[in-house]
């Protein structure tokens, strides 16, 4: 915007609204894709030189796929809930007395990401990498837990999709937290292989008393139940499922039952076991005539402290947790190597939201306020980095505005897979290959929408934040925040910034358009746990439990 | 202490406070000094590894002696108020909107202090770093402002006196703020050559209206003055001297003064021209055949937006300065570069406390909570830099607990000035010179205390930290902190460290036994600007003024 001539503003002025809603009708790669009205506005303003751009861009990708003789192999590693800044930068390991060489090596080798932007909970931001678009789109807004009965709904086109109608091989491992309900299973949502978690950790880890205590939780574990009175026996989950594998149109199985006397060792297991199947995953098919997509989404936190021996300065099982991760994506990385592949597979690792900073003495808001399920930036704002040897210039920092939305599109760009991409609905998933190929300064995207569950909290234009929901009352939606000068939002500047108030009042007029002509699907609501061949008779009573509470109530 | 053997313990336990008291009689360099009672308690525990150690760096030193022909140079660049994180880390430049590529740089080639401590405001941190005291100890203790009438006693034995004796070249350039009394410039406290200030920045930025605007005071101009009744016209103290020059030994001259036509614009022209003393002295050093000691504290900012073009993202005159201490500090290294000596020179850059909170928009509590005056780590938690090349491991990122009087014992041990320092009295510093040589892990301080103003507000003992004021009515003394799990102290956590309340009181006790022995210097007063052989009118009228004021009261 700072570049662009005041005469050609005032001819884009009038027409503007109208190309928000409708799309632009450049030639560029993404142009047939239906894209949120402030990105249309940008497409308007920057169509020719992105258009031109994507020329260059496309030889730099064709010179790459003439020396590897395939599209580039991708590998989305993501984790939950961790605070910007404490990963990846060796100075911050030092004050959070942990360490995370490979990480840290990563951001020194590859791009640390500044502005990358998630939904602000793990269910959303998943569903949101998956489909490239808000996850209030796809009805999968809202984290759930056992017992459940919803999920992500099956006429969602995930990138799994689109990727294997390109030809490529994929597979996911590990947290899905995509819902319980068979057409939200990772084998039937494109990939061809699966294992992967239905819910988050929170089971597993406090099933044992000794789990329990280091949270200050309570209840939740068999021997704690109310035995004075009667007792519901379906009011705790027992019979949940934490884990299932399938392959691409077949049936699941249940793996490592967290039964009563084996859940923390099964899920301890499981981690294990994803990992172990994310390097073999690598392994089985780097030498393969297609390049492959693996979305490795770790479990990682075990914050039951039994059986743990904790040695770091921290002294959190958290941190030893993190410390964990960091070494098994050093193990990916290192099979990459081996394998000879590096240099044809770009890796992403990152959060999918901010720290639970409910756990305390642990989970931290280092850099930013506020933590998971939030909308300020500690939410949302997380730790990411990006490896792709010999085509990321080394130690680059990238401030731009990104979302883990364009991730969708930009790995479909790369796959030359965009022509499946959906056109009948939005894709809030920009093509950003310009700022993995160009570096700092060539993101394509300066806004962000912030939903928290179903509620739109606050939109992002370049540097400046506002707040719909919350404020002071009989002065509501006042929150304005300048995030270069304030990233903490600490202080509203609704005075400074009362020019704003108009143009900010036009990004929502513009999203709320697109929104009302492009619906959000309803979440999607189901009998849980079928498709599942070894069901447990818990696990049925689980089921039905769900069944007559969806269908009457009782 | 984690692998310090039990029987060891026991036996210690007994004469422990003994040798506190008294220092250990080890052969270790730096026996003579009498250190703080935490000292002297390490000092037993690993004098015998430390004595071993120091003969390995001896042998260091001797070989790079042997190599340039004469002892290290030593550069000492410290600016005011900054906010740890935002200079030196890439990341966190795109954070807060403003590039320092020389710090960055600085940090990717040399030292990255993580804990280095400072007092808690400007005054008593240079009298720190001046003394290798705490400013407690020679009355510093206190920020002063004109008219003031108090300074730096003649007695303290200052680096610049120690390194002198051993025959090093001094010079000290730009804010001193250690008084105006004339025992106190500069030029009689051990530098050859110096032209400082006296006083803070606040009087030359605020003087124009327009200063005061951007900072929302009121009242300071003499436009400002209340004009309805009677004006007592010495009240604004407009006959303060901003700064002076002077050789060992002679008489002071002012130099630009800040006369109401010409302040801003002068205070201007003085920060160019102490950076052109900087770099001109190293010029015209750099081949003497005895090294130099170059303090160096810029006064760096000015937060009058008059005439000043802002560029950053960050829209603040505050980014824009720090952007210009950057270039400047790139000034001093490539002069360095320039004359060959980059490899013989070891130059600290460093803040001397954290941010001023009070500037809303620009000083910011990036990872620590607290600003400049606090006790909590945002207040004396600095950014920290060290480079010498060729000795320093580049990219040495050190989480040891450092601290600012430690340089004072440091620069005497490279300069082999060490029998220098007087051994009348404490000396809080500590020879750091192993993290130089040896990097991370390597410091011989696991404490600090901190003061604010005469108080004792906070003490440090390796990742704890307790606070001896405040807190909770009713329950005082009751603020325990685990630094690595809550580095920016949100939430105290007395329950979990009931366990150290006793060895905190001995550090205590320890500290306070030490000081009954050696009681601090009361703070020095006396009558300003005597000395000066160009004294303006209105500046006899000030002195006046603080003279009858200290005399009669009247």
């Amino acid at each position: 915007m700072r570049h662009y001539k005041h005469n050609t503003l005032a001819k884009l002025a009038a027409p503007a609204l109208a190309v928000a809603l409708t799309g632009s009708a450049s030639a560029a790669t993404s142009a047939k894709l239906i894209h949120d009205a402030e990105q249309n506005l940008l497409q308007e303003q920057f169509g020719e030189k992105w258009a031109k751009q994507d020329g260059e861009l496309q030889k730099r990708l064709d010179a790459l796929y003439k020396k590897h003789g395939k599209r580039p192999n991708i590998v989305h590693i993501m984790w939950d809930d961790n605070s910007f800044g404490e990963v990846g930068i060796k100075a911050f390991n030092k004050i959070r007395g942990f360490d995370t060489p490979v990480l840290n090596k990563m951001g020194d080798e590859g791009i640390t990401f500044t502005r990358m932007y998630t939904e602000p909970s793990c269910t959303p931001t998943r569903a949101a990498a998956l489909t490239g678009r808000l996850a209030v789109r796809s009805g999968m807004y809202t984290v759930a837990f056992p017992p459940e009965g919803s999920g992500l709904p099956g006429e969602e086109v995930t990138i799994a999709e689109v990727l294997s109608a390109a030809g490529y091989n994929t597979a996911f491992f590990a947290k899905a937290h995509q819902g319980d309900i068979e057409e939200s299973y990772m084998h039937n949502q494109g990939f061809d292989e699966a294992q992967f978690s239905l819910y988050n950790q929170f089971p597993p880890i406090f099933w044992h008393a000794d789990g329990e205590a280091g949270m200050m939780t309570n209840g939740y574990t068999p021997e704690m139940t109310e035995k004075n009175y009667l007792v519901d026996s379906t009011w705790r989950p027992y019979g949940y499922i934490m884990d299932i594998e399938g392959k691409k149109g077949g049936k699941a199985r249940e793996t490592l039952p967290p039964t009563l006397d084996a859940t923390l060792e099964n899920y301890r297991k499981l981690i294990d076991m994803h990992q172990e199947k994310a390097v073999d995953f690598i392994k089985r098919k780097a030498k393969d005539k297609n390049p492959f997509y693996l979305a490795y989404w770790p479990n990682v936190y075990d914050l039951n402290r039994r059986g743990q021996e904790i040695t770091t300065s921290n002294s959190s099982p958290f941190a030893q947790n993190i410390e964990r991760l960091d070494r098994h994506i050093g193990e990916i990385l290192a099979e990459l190597e081996k394998q000879g592949i590096a240099e044809n597979t770009l890796v992403i690792a990152m959060a999918d939201n901010g720290p639970m900073t409910e756990v305390v003495g642990a989970m931290y808001q280092n850099v930013f306020n506020g933590g998971k399920g939030d909308y300020r930036e500690g939410g949302i704002r997380v730790a990411a980095f990006a490896q792709w040897k010999g085509v990321i210039e080394p130690g680059t920092v990238v401030g731009d505005i990104f979302a883990v939305h364009d991730l969708y599109t930009t790995f479909a760009r790369l796959g030359n897979a965009m022509e499946h991409i959906p056109t009948d609905r939005i894709i809030d998933g920009i093509d950003q290959t310009a700022v993995f190929l160009e570096g700092d300064g060539q993101s394509r995207r300066d806004y962000y929408h912030v939903y928290t569950g179903p509620v739109h909290a606050a939109s992002i234009k370049q540097q400046y934040k506002r707040v719909w929901i919350g404020g002071r009352p009989g002065l509501v939606k006042n929150d304005f925040y300048n995030l270069y000068q304030d990233p903490r939002e600490m202080r509203g500047m609704m005075a400074q910034m009362l020019w704003a108030w108009g143009p900010f009042d036009m990004v929502k007029k513009r999203h709320d358009a697109m929104n009302k002509k492009y619906p959000f699907t309803p979440t999607r609501h189901g009998v849980p746990f079928t498709g599942i061949e070894n069901l447990r008779p818990e696990s049925k009573v689980y089921q039905e439990t769900v069944r007559k509470t969806m269908n009457t109530g009782k």
